[in-house]
């Protein structure tokens, strides 16, 4: 067996905080980057380092401010429209263009508009003006030796111009600071390579790159490193002297092959290992050579929420700006989430307005889940002492979208079919500012949705095994009081999904029951297992001997990978999915999926948009192309 | 006399809008621009020019999620403290480490922590655990086929890393549209140019270029072109092919050199030639050989503008994402602002929060006054059929700065001072995060602002002929129900300003009233208009005896620029800013400038950190190199 260090401490977050920057404040690394000088035109966006004054002053000469005449304004006294004051070009006046200088002798100009010409030169002007009028006076604009921009000031477009104005060609800004991630792990390949059991697509480099950019540092990428120590070392001292910030990913845990923490110890000092944060808790937090080294976990989401509570702020302060703090909007949990005391826990969360509040939807709370970032509309944090939240209970949500993105989504829960996710694809190429936000909870979960006004539409595909008749029924009973529009989106094939060829050679669901078929079901509440037990009543199997029954995933398409991956044998769910993956498919029952919308929300602008992509031909040509659907009603309303 | 074409539209904005966008849908122009395809990793903040879904899943093996032992769960069942579970290495669990592959036979992993080694490759476990334990499913984050972003969706550092481990090397992203800026007239000379009366910096390409890049855009600003009709048709010509845009800078008005509308007119088809807003009227809008081709007016705050109505809607359109809609807040105007009717104005103002509301102050209005574009937290628009705003009129703001920016901003009104400049900048250098707004309208409109609740605190400079005392006086008349802490921020020397050499020979207050002086005065309120009205009446002096008692500037360094470009012979001011300009200085009088501070503001957090700088060492000896100041009572609360 090998060395294991299986220490690892579970330090609160502002501790953590607390002791890396002061400890850093001994190391000059919290001071301002030193600055550099750039051409003012290539400046947008960089951080000023000094304080910049206009050298001249705009106008730097007495200018026209309109185009018209120059005149003496002692030569109009006294001109109305009963007299008129005749004068004569060359002597009285002289053409002026706007910004031109104002001639020697004169000092007003006369809008052209307000000048008749007489022909021979000579114009008339019914109205007298005053010395000044229509002049811009030097320094109108800027004058010479006036603040521009402070220093620690993010040059805007109108900056750039100012600048120039007041005589600057180039201006002193911040140097950028340069972090270098060092992707260690001897499983990581490049992406694109041809993958083997076991190897990882090395991603997270071009995740923490991006904010590196994004916060306005520069990151560069060092080639991957094995698992070995010496050579983790090597590579952390050779991109030492070249780095303002190192960034070590992933090893920061204490397995066998986690070296970052020894690395940092070794070379330097290591001040934090260990926070007690979820996802994130195995970060290494350290200085090596009065350098900031941070040991990043490997798991994706534990890096973007490590990377967005310590690399942050630190660039932020190398760059003397302050990190742009994120919105906060009040929502409301949709569910109950329980959290462990003793660990504050970053929950990302989809966010919807429906009527009057904003619902927040919990996301999967895997560290290893990267769609969880991109699919995150905010994060609501669990402090501490907190066990989580009850559902229905008031939450403070970061946004990491705008707030007006918020407002223009709607929010689909329910059952999970692809033609939803096809129709939000769609639908941004009708109307960009239209965002749609699903969740799947099945079908039953999509009626309790509704029923708590959680949505603004539930897709469901609920059979009544009495009168045969799809969803209507349940709606009934499950939402008496609301008024429910109920359109149809699609007609779909469910079937059992088993690997490519059939090896069990299954022909329906009696074959579940067989001991050698090893089924996955979907959750509670889907329509799609409502159907499966149905189909079982009707053969008079009890669920109990089906192998795997108890087995839930929650989309279609989770079951249908279980099977493509060799984690069942069969699984129930609709012929698209099965396409997806390359599964064979034994058609069981079609089915109609509809979408039920209360009428408060029907007659939403943006429900009406949906309503209107739905029903367009190339919706339906894209849905029937899928396999498995039949569009002959979509868009209906029942 | 040149020909003039003095005909100039005024249409309503909406209609303006309305054609051009109109006529460019038959052009193709407003079509989301062709893909290019990029590597993912430079693909940070593109825009997807099609929906992409994962080629793989992810994880594409079953792997382990924790570090520990992959084990077949039968082998643990009945494991409990009493009867612990004895492993060997080997043949009944192997060491994996999270993200190693599940080897054959094995389905379940136990963490490393549950683990006890016994030596001699034995491990004992007092827990069972069940199949599947601590194993990632295939396609757990991303299964192959799921959609992983949309069509117009512009890039975030997470989505890259879900680009690339859902088997994704490139991306297809739009094309940034190319936007040529011809800068023309030939009056622009290159920024660093020595510069002769007449030249004007040429500094709007790059502002221009600078808002085009921002808003995802290309920019290439063209050589510029001098005011010659013929060459600037053919520089269009030139540029139409390698541009998807074209914008001519400046010559869209109606003088005798504004040549833009003629060109659109004979190379394509002119739209609109005049919009009614303020400022930016004179913009011209039109198409050529199927492009968008803005005349754009040379005015910085016209261009700027002109380009945020009509330029960053069209390249939003053609990128295929709808362009960021601005953050709205509700504000009090602090003044009177008239507007004609039938223009809609976008009137530019500073923000801060005072107590309860936030309260909105107009910037100059000038159409050639980039410092109001670089000093304006909002935009405030003014209806065609309003005729203004009153004084304490509720307004919606649009946010040129974060939110919070505003929230974190001490607003001073009053009399100018450079030191308040100079705190500015100070204050950032301790406190990142803490903005001064402050607005320069006298010692009297100070004291105004803080009777009306307008400001965290005024700066003034009164004295009181009767008492020989400054400020406290004021404070307790126009004040008397608020209670103020009068702190002092500098002692300064007012005298009277001359060209350098005093060319007209001025000793003292008595001179100005030599028939040869011409004065420039500041504007009544100011207390350095008080201080000159004393010192007048001191001498028996009558304000109708000075020449030029009635021009009126509203800063030190207004009536300075005023003296130094010859506008003015003589003017009442501080040392300061006769220095900065090269003027000489004739002493007149000291005097205290205090900070007047409401005591319910005293005491705020941002206030004492302002209190803070103002007593540090390091502010007082810069304040003492600007000369004519005395810090010894700064900071000293009166």
């Amino acid at each position: 067996m090998k060395k294991r260090d299986v220490y690892l401490d579970n330090m609160p977050l502002d501790e953590a905080k607390k002791l890396f920057f002061e400890a850093l404040k001994d190391t000059g690394a919290l001071k301002p980057k030193k600055p550099e000088i750039l051409d003012v035109r290539k400046a947008l966006g960089r951080i000023t380092a000094e304080p910049v004054f206009a050298k001249i002053s705009s106008p730097h000469y007495l200018a026209a401010a309109m185009d018209g005449i120059a005149v003496a304004a002692k030569d109009t006294f006294g001109a109305d429209e009963k007299n008129p004051v005749i004068l004569k070009e060359g002597v009285h006046f002289k053409y002026v263009d706007t910004g031109d200088p104002i001639p020697e002798g004169f000092d007003a100009v006369i809008m052209i508009e307000e000048v008749h010409p007489l022909g021979n030169g000579e114009v008339e002007i019914i109205k007298a003006c005053s010395p000044w009028d229509n002049i811009r006076g030097i320094g109108e604009d800027i004058v010479a030796t006036e603040l521009i921009v402070p220093e620690n000031h993010r040059l805007r477009p109108q900056d750039l111009g100012a600048l120039l104005a007041g005589g600057h060609v180039q201006v002193a800004v911040r140097k950028k600071p340069v972090v270098s991630i060092i992707p260690t792990g001897t499983e990581l390949v490049a992406p694109g390579t041809e993958l083997k059991p076991g190897d990882i697509i090395e991603y997270n480099s071009a995740m923490l790159a991006g904010f590196i950019e994004e916060w306005g540092a520069e990151a560069q990428v060092t080639d991957k490193v094995a698992d070995d120590y010496e050579r983790i070392k090597e590579k952390v001292k050779e991109f030492l002297e070249k780095s303002d910030v190192i960034i070590i990913n992933a090893g920061s845990s204490a397995g066998s092959e986690d070296f970052t923490s020894r690395c940092i110890s070794e070379l330097g000092r290591l001040i934090v290992h260990g926070v007690a944060i979820r996802p994130g808790k195995p970060v290494a937090l350290g200085i090596i050579g009065e350098k900031p080294v941070l040991g990043i976990p490997g798991y994706p989401v534990s890096a973007a929420l490590t990377m967005e509570l310590f690399a942050k702020p630190l660039l932020y302060i190398m760059q003397g700006v302050p990190a742009p703090e994120a919105e906060k909007i009040d929502a409301v949990m949709t569910r109950r989430v329980v959290s462990p005391i003793g660990t504050e826990e970053f929950l990302r969360v989809k966010l919807g307005r429906i009527g009057e509040r904003v619902c927040a939807s919990p996301l999967s709370r895997g560290a290893g889940v990267t769609m969880s970032l991109v699919r995150a509309d905010g994060i609501v944090r669990i402090p501490a002492l907190k066990e989580g939240f009850e559902a229905g209970e008031r939450v403070e949500v970061e946004l990491l979208k705008r707030r007006h993105e918020i407002e223009n989504t709607v929010v689909i829960i329910g059952s999970h079919d692809i033609t939803i996710d096809l129709l939000a694809t769609e639908v941004k190429k009708y109307y960009q500012e239209l965002n749609i936000s699903s969740a799947h909870v099945g079908s039953m979960g999509g009626i309790m949705a509704l029923k708590r006004g959680e949505c603004h539409m539930a897709g469901i595909h609920l059979l009544d095994p009495e009168t045969g008749e799809y969803n209507v029924s349940y709606i009934k009973r499950y939402l008496p009081d609301k008024s429910i529009v109920l359109v149809n989106l699609v007609r779909r094939q469910q079937g059992i999904m088993v690997q490519k060829g059939n090896p069990k050679g299954i022909q329906g669901i009696q074959d579940l029951r067989r001991p050698d078929v090893l089924f996955i079901n979907r959750q509670k509440g889907a329509g799609t297992r409502l159907l499966l037990d149905l189909k079982l009543k009707e053969l008079g199997i009890s669920p109990g001997e089906i192998r795997g029954y108890e087995r839930e995933e929650y989309t279609h398409m989770a079951v249908a990978a279980a099977v493509a991956g060799g984690r069942a044998d069969a699984c129930l769910g609709i012929l698209a999915a099965a396409r997806a993956l390359g599964l064979d498919f034994i058609p069981v029952s079609p089915e109609e999926y509809d979408l039920a919308v209360p009428e408060e929300y029907f007659h939403m602008d943006s429900v009406q948009k949906i309503m209107h992509v739905i029903n367009t031909a190339e919706f339906k040509q894209k849905v029937e192309a899928l396999g498995g659907y039949d569009t002959r009603d979509t868009g209906k309303i029942k």
